[in-house]
């Protein structure tokens, strides 16, 4: 049978021969993983998502979810594939042993959760628990610990982020919410918050509200914000459930996508009784809700990156088997083909596979370097991938917001009329997918937080060691007779970036063009994802190149040549694009800045 | 109140002040219409489509159509709306008045259109029975003519167009549905349909259904088809209604989008009893059908402006409402701003305005040359337009369908979360949108027209006007100061385009070459679109600067600066990204058509 929802051969391209992650396995840390082990554990993931998480997907949007006096029901569908992944701790698999999870190295969950984020919504109510549990672990005092992180980590309970209000949604210095401190030490809270993910459902016996919200006097802006844990019901001291809480789901949005995923309007404290307990200091609820802000960035550019990797997919098989026209070229008489034979339905998919391949290696390099900068032996291997860590997270999570639903679009398009109709999963997808170019910030967001903080820190040091990083690739692949050719033009599409980046950065800082400057800010974050899909590209190219030179077998071959040719088709294609955007880019055009409010539209 | 929909100066800008079509007035076959009564009529276009049309999108989306025994019900408020449309004759603005509509030059009817359109589904229901009815005023007999189209035109009977089936998508030579020769003449039917728009509903009191079909021993392939008319019910001698034809609604499509359109599978001769009337002579089908087809796609380009104009408009009009943080650079202290204000939603806002102008005018330019080309005085003027006509057709129905897409999609960008509920109206639109990629030939089928028939024709005669046309507007450019810069880039760019069509045209005339060259098609026709849109906005430039030296009054100087400032963004910022597309073209990559099958994904 095909492959479906992700490509098993090219996720172990990746994490074996492209990043060689066999000898971070070394690393005491996974003592107890060794490659067969991961291995095992991604089989058996990738079965219990094909089997048992893929068809609750189109059930899920179809159903979506209902809500009846303050209680949500979710999909019928989801209880069983939600107990089955609860019970065999697949929510809690790179979560760390200390935590009470399985401890997995990440480039094994994350490949894992490639296929289950498919069904974004179902993974939601499972997982969002962690994170809440990491704020918990890591900010909470002893007593919070032991109550509430063991239970969220095996999604016994569920866990929630409550940030947006009507009138702070990029903006969380405009939040109202207020807390009222209680004689007891305890809190009152008061307010309402949208689009909270999983706040209310009858997934989990309890759900566990991180709540961001102003103890009352405290500064305005952003300084004034502290986070409290609220309860669903309040947890009582043997670790029984108590109370009903005084926080309530007063509505669920009807979205574009991700329909099975409850988006919550909550409101706290209508009856005066809402209970909240501060977590860490006062007026420290934005530091410690941002030190979870790159995990979320990373687990929204996987779940772009599995739509985009299913819809692929599907988009291949279904061109291996439509049989629709002749071959270009032949009579009249001639049969009809699979249209995988017709040059532009190859020259789209072969498009489509650059970037899923490209952002799958991008992912995966990130990642790394966040597990580097964990178990670096030396401060400057720390460093180096610390830097690129914070330098690419706005990136990945925005390039593959952008490109993946490009990929879903395009996965329509193969299959043509049938597309547009619920009978096919890409229809979802394109849907679903296009949620992640919004939440958890953003792209205009992330292309702020990229210029306005990722390239000046420390006078762009993370900037410069990327493109030493990506020179390194490219001179390896110089030194290679199939690849002499591509790496010259990735050579230059790589100066060109540095370039460009010069130019905006000191725009940046020009009190008279910092607008102009921020005006180019997702541009120039796109130009430095294609340079990244170029170099990740090329990077598989050599080490495609070099397994060919080793006696591979006929299969192999096959695969190794796709890397090359895809490679090829990439850098002679698209990058020379991507070159004319940084001209583009570098003529600083200030027609954004100088059109009069009034002229976009007459009144 | 803000412009809703379209804007109406801009429209008026370009009808008027771009392309002057107050000459066209001057025909005698535009007797009746002077400037003043175009005027009134789109003000009242505009009016219906305000108050009438455009409350009726969203509920048509969440009601849908119920098939039940064969019965399409419509959503609730389209009845309302559907009569007063049908009364007023708005279905039939532009239909000849030598078959029974009222005449209006084609640049008004258009107009009216691009508000209209917004609600696709309920005037597809009102027009589709016009592209019926000419097509029986063109080939029926003096009887079928005087039986069918009066009341087709007047939309009291609706129409459709039964072409597709299961295996014959694309690919119409597969056709299978077949009909069998009676003794008075008329045919009996059989076979099954799909995809079939507005194929039974509860709107009109008859349908009138033209069908491909196979005369009984017809040659194969797209040489046999001949083309019947088969009404739901059929005909009596003297108008009225008689007996129900065996021709059946047996399903509805669940779409992506335009939800309100009923998508119908139908079934003819199940009980062995579908009557059908030749139309035009036997085995004429495809040619009788490829004439409507440029109607069709240019139907179809207008409805993706539509979408795009209407979804630009909802954009700048949240834009200027939503408060949001504080401006760039201010101190924390500042209060928060419009997001109208913040860099990056400017350049989004702006990038959305050159392609919604660029498109609007591409359109008008495209309409106008078929008007010329009937209209015109002379043998060389006809040819000029009818050949820049055929040659635009495919690319403003895929250019402006996948430019108008992205046009939405960063609308619903602009609003951020909100936009990603079915609370508003961009939701809805984004998959509206994706339709028109699809249909009336998906992109890539119009892309292989462009190479395959457009570019070639008469030695590429077409072309070579079309780049004398864009060089006449660079060369009145190039005389004014305030657009030399721009004319000289928009120069560089028409050249480059020559070169690349002339390496893609030459390689798909190559025995060796010719799939490669196809495999470049859909970015050949891309890139064309893109040098159209510099083009169209330069001469907008041109325009405006004209009339900025005329002493305007101080609202105009704001939009003809607003024009010049457009053009200048698109032709600094986005230009040179097409002119590395044209590279890319240029190097003319096999990866394409190299790649195994199998490489593409793994087995």
């Amino acid at each position: 049978m095909a492959q479906q929802l992700a490509d098993r051969r090219d996720q172990d391209f990746v994490i074996w021969e492209q990043f060689d992650n066999a000898k971070l396995l070394e690393n005491e840390h996974y003592q107890g993983f060794d490659k067969k082990t991961c291995e095992m554990i991604i089989t058996e993931g990738r079965k219990i998502a094909l089997k048992e998480v893929l068809p609750t997907i189109r059930e899920g949007d179809l159903e979506g979810v209902q809500l009846d006096s303050g209680v949500v029901t979710t999909p019928q569908s989801f209880k069983r594939a939600f107990e089955l992944l609860r019970d065999n701790d697949w929510g809690n698999l790179s979560v760390p042993k200390e935590m009470g999870g399985q401890g997995a190295p990440h480039f094994v969950g994350t490949t894992v959760d490639e296929y289950l984020l498919s069904n974004w919504p179902l993974i939601a109510y499972l997982t969002t628990g962690i994170g809440t549990a990491g704020m918990i672990h890591k900010y909470g005092t002893e007593e919070q610990r032991k109550k509430y992180v063991p239970k969220l980590v095996t999604s016994q309970w569920a866990g929630t982020m409550l940030l947006t209000e009507p009138q702070a949604g990029s903006d969380l210095g405009a939040i109202e919410s207020s807390a009222k401190r209680n004689a007891d030490g305890t809190f009152s809270l008061t307010g309402n918050k949208i689009f909270i993910t999983a706040g209310e459902h009858d997934l989990a016996e309890n759900i566990i509200h991180p709540v961001l919200a102003r103890i009352e006097g405290a500064p305005a802006g952003t300084k004034g914000i502290s986070i409290f844990i609220v309860p669903k019901y309040l947890v009582k001291d043997d670790g029984t459930i108590g109370a009903r809480n005084d926080i309530w789901c007063t509505g669920v949005e009807h979205k574009h996508g991700i329909r099975a995923s409850a988006t919550c309007s909550m409101t706290m404290g209508a009856k005066g009784e809402c209970r909240g307990y501060l977590l860490g200091k006062e007026n420290q609820g934005l530091p410690i809700m941002f030190n979870m802000m790159n995990g979320a960035r990373m687990h929204t550019a996987l779940q772009a990156l599995a739509y985009g990797s299913a819809s692929y997919l599907l988009a291949v098989n279904y061109a291996r088997e439509r049989i629709q026209s002749r071959e270009l070229g032949q009579p009249a008489t001639a049969p009809p083909v699979a249209i995988i034979h017709h040059p532009d339905v190859r020259r789209n998919l072969l498009w489509m596979k650059s970037y899923v391949c490209g952002l799958r290696s991008f992912f995966q390099f990130t990642n790394l370097c966040s597990e580097k900068a964990k178990l670096a032996a030396t401060e400057e291997e720390r460093q180096l991938n610390s830097d690129l860590f914070e330098l690419l997270t706005p990136i990945v999570k925005s390039y593959t917001a952008n490109r993946s639903y490009e990929v879903c679009v395009q996965a329509m398009q193969v299959y043509g009329g049938a597309g547009y109709t619920q009978d096919y999963l890409v229809e979802q997808f394109v849907r679903d997918c296009k949620i992640v170019s919004i939440y958890e910030g953003t792209c205009g967001i992330q292309a702020a937080d990229l210029l306005g903080r990722k390239l000046p820190m420390n006078k762009g040091r993370a900037f410069m060691a990327l493109l030493n990083e990506m020179t390194k690739t490219v001179n390896q692949a110089k030194e290679m007779d199939a690849l002499k050719e591509l790496a010259a033009k990735a050579e230059k599409q790589v100066a060109k970036l540095g370039e460009t980046a010069m130019t905006v950065g000191m725009n940046a800082m020009d009190p008279k063009k910092f607008k102009t400057a921020f005006a180019h800010s997702l541009p120039l974050l796109d130009v430095i994802g294609d340079t990244l899909m170029t170099w990740m590209l090329l990077w598989r190219a050599v080490t495609a190149a070099k397994k060919l030179g080793l006696n591979a077998n006929k299969k192999d071959v096959a695969f190794y040549n796709g890397q090359i040719t895809t490679a090829r088709f990439f850098i002679k294609t698209v990058v020379p694009a991507s070159i004319g955007k940084m001209m583009g880019i570098q003529s600083m055009s200030t027609a954004a800045m100088d059109m009069e409010s009034d002229a976009f539209a007459s009144l």
